[in-house]
């Protein structure tokens, strides 16, 4: 793999070493999403301390970071207010603030309070009553929206994904329109009904347009479905009419979640042509409650897809920009106990790369700003069974999914609990994203 | 005029007395934007006081409602704590969050203090000292933008725009789209990129689609453009889930502003199918300094144009609920002195109304923020001369508009400053926006 835009310092390369283990046990089981290597950042609050303040994952808990900078074990470096605690703070945005140099001392610190071999987290494991502090179980832990999320731009592109829906809206014969090959797409979406994980999502009203009517009908959506996406959180802006230059654009990035892009597909027929998708989407998107750096996604660089034709200058990159983390979807409906598996796939099959996204976004003077949320469109991949979404899985309805235990799927039921999952795989571990989950409630009476 | 759904106390009814004068005297003059009968507020600063907080425009002055509120000349009613200041603050959001009754009560008081036949404001006005700290001139504030804005929508409810654009992009035959008469098209917008008027807009970069080229070029906008339009900035949000009535709107709507959504016709056409306008918009969009409540618009409602066909149940509302708020735009050239007048036209004409734009806008559950900006749409009139972007007056550029001392426009060039104008028209003096102005920066070299 190679990554001349994003170089990693020494120390910085020690905390993604594979062999590297922790102290916090559960977190070296192999099947943990939240490994030493991870260190994936969130916001959080317990029922007997309710304020809310930030927190990294390891293992089955969540370390308090406000804690850890009290206790004089986390220091925020230099060009910050050393007195001022980032962490006991109810978003990301102010640690974000602190700039690329502050993430990965912070990162390299806390790898090194972690580790099994540490020196400097000596008293954090050895004091039970600091420990009893600075740690929470997962299970004991409301997690909250990570980030304040400024503004939200969800792109479009998986090559894959958009020919789909090409084909099935369009013309089958010309599903990839001229302009996608260009650019990533990409559109504004509603920041307001950003929610996190865990947050129930009611089911839509909205204008259907039925095919046996001259007019729309007013009602509940009755084709609900999800878009298996990633986003990016912006960790350092850019100025109003200041480009950001593809080759630089990952250093503006920092960090991932999962996202899901609940999309009423019937509203959205009816009413996105011509200014493109809007009730239809913004009713809500859930996303996954860590943030994992684009640090700890390192050793999982991939080459992206050829791109042909080549593209614009002001979107060419060098090296490998593409990142290898497989998602799945699962589905579970509210009588049935098990989930079923209803899409494989993996992020690095996207055409366009976050990198070419934000040079995009920003080429024609756009700013951006820390917490800014980017989705990356929804992920298809090449087979019918790696699709990012039920309109695709089930070709518009006409082929339901078979349920585990009875039953079909063409779109979401009422009930239907829908969850993302992401990781990448090392070797013997795995840099997991945890889940991203929403449950369907029933739409208002109309 | 007919408003069941915006009941106006007698109080607040006082103020709206076209015969009240103010015993600041430059604001009984007819054609002041900002009588005693207007009061929009809006954050200023000064080159002695950097610290921007809250005013009030009067005449041709702003009284600085901090230093009332310090003085003990401006209580905020029961509800919010009476000790803090929320005018001492560098946008309008915090005072806007205490609800309408504490609008009204502003309003209420400030027309008292400021009227020629005060008793409340009679040491404000003898006491030199304090009216020295009190009021600034126009011509010495540095006005900023009034609010932080959480999220941007844009409408598109002009039935002449819309029927214009589609004449000459999609079919002259059906230029209206099916969907256009049956709801509010509108999309998300950039709020990031919302700036105060007197902001330096820069020409954007982007990809051109040329007729002879069968790839795109990157280079400047060969086709800059304005669209007049106003917005209304949301005074009370919404929960996520619970959609605001119809009937209901106006009381979360806090006031208006004009509008500049500059468009980059040559981006956007190759950009927006099939999701929407994204880097053609996303470079800027200007708001007028001064927010007027929808309470000073009041003697200025009229009716909407007629809805046919009449729309669905969530979009009815009894009543009157447009306004008729005159509207220009000018073009001054670098070189020239003066400027030429290229649109006039009116804000009644528009055929979605604000209340049903934000009905629409939440009724499949998104959420809205205090301080949110929608946009109404460019605003063009029934006639040639009224049209509210060089799209529609110039025919796409077939037919240049002739300015004053010489020249022609198409789309608009480098140096150019285009300026919106909006008022109220009342007997003997006017509701006026003031100015949103910005003048045109070369683009960056491509």
């Amino acid at each position: 793999m190679s990554n001349p835009s994003n170089p990693i310092p020494a120390d910085l390369q020690a905390t993604l070493d594979p062999q590297r283990k922790s102290w916090v046990e559960s977190a070296n089981d192999a099947a943990c999403d939240f490994p030493i290597q991870n260190l994936p950042f969130g916001v959080f609050s317990t029922a007997s301390q309710e304020r809310a303040r930030v927190g990294v994952a390891i293992g089955d808990s969540v370390v308090d970071l406000a804690v850890l900078h009290e206790a004089g074990l986390l220091r925020v470096p230099a060009g910050s207010s050393g007195a001022e605690n980032v962490f006991a703070r109810a978003a990301l945005n102010d640690f974000i603030a602190l700039g690329r140099d502050a993430w990965r001392s912070v990162r390299v610190q806390l790898s090194s309070l972690l580790a099994r071999d540490t020196t400097s987290g000596v008293t954090l494991r050895d004091d039970a009553g600091l420990r009893q502090r600075a740690f929470v179980k997962l299970a004991d832990a409301k997690l909250h929206l990570p980030v304040e999320i400024p503004g939200y731009t969800d792109f479009y592109s998986s090559k894959e994904h958009a020919t789909n829906v090409g084909s099935m809206f369009r013309d089958p014969k010309n599903a990839l329109l001229p302009n996608w090959s260009e650019m990533p797409i990409g559109y504004n979406g509603r920041a307001s009904s950003v929610v996190v994980s865990g947050t129930p999502v009611r089911r839509p009203n909205g204008q259907l347009k039925l095919p046996d009517q001259e007019r729309p009908v007013f009602g509940a959506c009755r084709k609900l479905d999800i878009e298996l996406e990633t986003g990016f959180i912006v960790g350092r802006g850019n100025a109003l009419g200041e480009p950001i230059a593809c080759e630089d654009a990952e250093a503006h990035i920092f960090g991932m979640v999962l996202l899901n892009d609940w999309s009423a597909r019937d509203i959205q027929q009816w009413e996105y042509v011509p200014l493109g998708p809007f009730n239809s989407k913004g009713f809500a998107t859930t996303i996954s409650p860590w943030v994992v750096t684009l640090d700890a996604l390192e050793p999982f660089r991939v080459a992206q897809p050829a791109q042909e034709p080549r593209p614009l200058d002001y979107l060419r990159h060098a090296g490998d920009h593409a990142f290898d983390i497989a998602l799945e979807v699962l589905l579970r409906p509210e009588a049935a106990g098990e989930a079923t598996s209803i899409s494989r796939t993996n992020f690095r099959h996207m055409y366009w790369t976050m990198a070419q996204q934000l040079a995009h976004h920003t080429v024609a003077g756009c700013n951006t700003r820390v917490g800014d949320l980017m989705g990356s469109g929804t992920i298809s991949g090449p087979t019918p069974d790696s699709f990012g979404s039920l309109l695709e899985l089930t070709w518009n309805g006409k082929n339901p999914l078979e349920l585990k235990g009875g039953g079909t799927r063409a779109f979401i039921e009422d009930g239907d609990e829908l969850t993302l999952a992401g990781w990448c795989q090392g070797d013997g571990y795995r840099v997991g994203f945890g889940e991203c989950v929403g449950k369907i409630l029933p739409a208002l009476k109309s």
